[in-house]
């Protein structure tokens, strides 16, 4: 019985780029940040739809099925906090090497740990897109209530109230939610991955 | 200037079953789990190659992209064996809800880990596929010398040597490469996922 053929170290022969063809365009992580309130995941869930009905290959990650899964391990400290980048950041690296177009939807207040992601994947794989919404209009929004606990001091550790957020100096796109419609936002990113190239092989 | 549209939670409208239908089969985790050496990861690789021409989306995890991505920060205790499965688990489901059919290579050896994984998704989105090959052979081939360095004591809790490996009882598909040419353990392998009708929708 020959079995040599179960010996030789097998290196995977499918690579990103014969994924990339199968899908026939690019793969990038598309990096929400931004203030909670500021309108990441729903403007992520947005462009997804629009991306999804171009035929495009598309995943979201966002607190819905990370904190509840992968990172339900973890809190809000500054040091779970950097972990739980690090780890959206990995599965996010699979996601791009398996093809997909990645869209993630996290506060991820911390420069650092966006650099971080950044440097985990090619240069023009990573597209950060600065939310960007005064505190204000995000707290006066409060969709879920947290700015009101956190206020309270209910919730401790809480972006923009009593942790800080650390603005993107060179984000591939800014919206200003506060400013456009939710179209204007996803037109702008749309034409953003239409000029790059990336929904094109 | 009408903003109500960032203010709707905005939950996402884009589904596993779209995305299935998108690609044009069902999703699943191919669970590769057996000895150091029993050729889990060309099984796996081999067979993401036949379903690759085949037209599916496909992608593998195993520990080229895992132990040096996501879990670099975990050793080989029990308890990190058992946090490593469960990330990977936890990934796995994520690339189902994205539409891939997953495979994943790791030995996997405790069966409570293994079956935690499996309740992590629906009942036939989990194929148990146990790589059997005495330990004898495996440590035969060694491809990699971790046998040798194990019974020498300079790696500790490896499997099959002084950590157990616990065979999985009701697997769905059973491959013996000690017995079957690589070719007949991935056509074993494609016809169960032919025949329970995952290669379509």
């Amino acid at each position: 019985m020959n079995n040599n053929n179960f010996i030789i170290p097998h290196e995977g022969k499918i690579k990103k780029e014969d994924r990339q063809r199968q899908k026939k365009h690019k793969s990038a992580i598309l990096w929400f940040t931004g203030l909670s309130g500021s309108g990441k995941s729903t403007l992520a869930h947005a462009v997804e739809e629009k991306l999804f009905e171009m035929g495009i290959h598309t995943y979201v990650l966002d607190g819905d099925n990370i904190r509840t899964g992968l990172n339900k391990d973890l809190g809000f400290s500054a040091e779970d906090r950097e972990e739980n980048i690090r780890r959206i950041g990995e599965v996010a690296k699979l996601f791009v090497d398996a093809g997909i177009i990645t869209l993630t939807a996290f506060i991820s207040p911390y420069k650092k740990d966006r650099e971080l992601v950044r440097n985990l994947v090619d240069k023009d794989e990573f597209i950060e897109i600065y939310v960007k919404c005064p505190l204000e209009v995000c707290e006066q929004r409060d969709v879920k209530g947290l700015y009101e606990k956190a206020r309270k001091g209910i919730i401790k550790n809480f972006t923009g109230i009593d942790d800080p957020y650390e603005e993107p100096e060179n984000p591939e796109i800014v919206v200003e939610t506060d400013k456009e419609t939710l179209k204007e936002s996803v037109d702008k990113i749309i034409n953003y991955l239409k000029e790059k190239g990336h929904l094109q092989i």
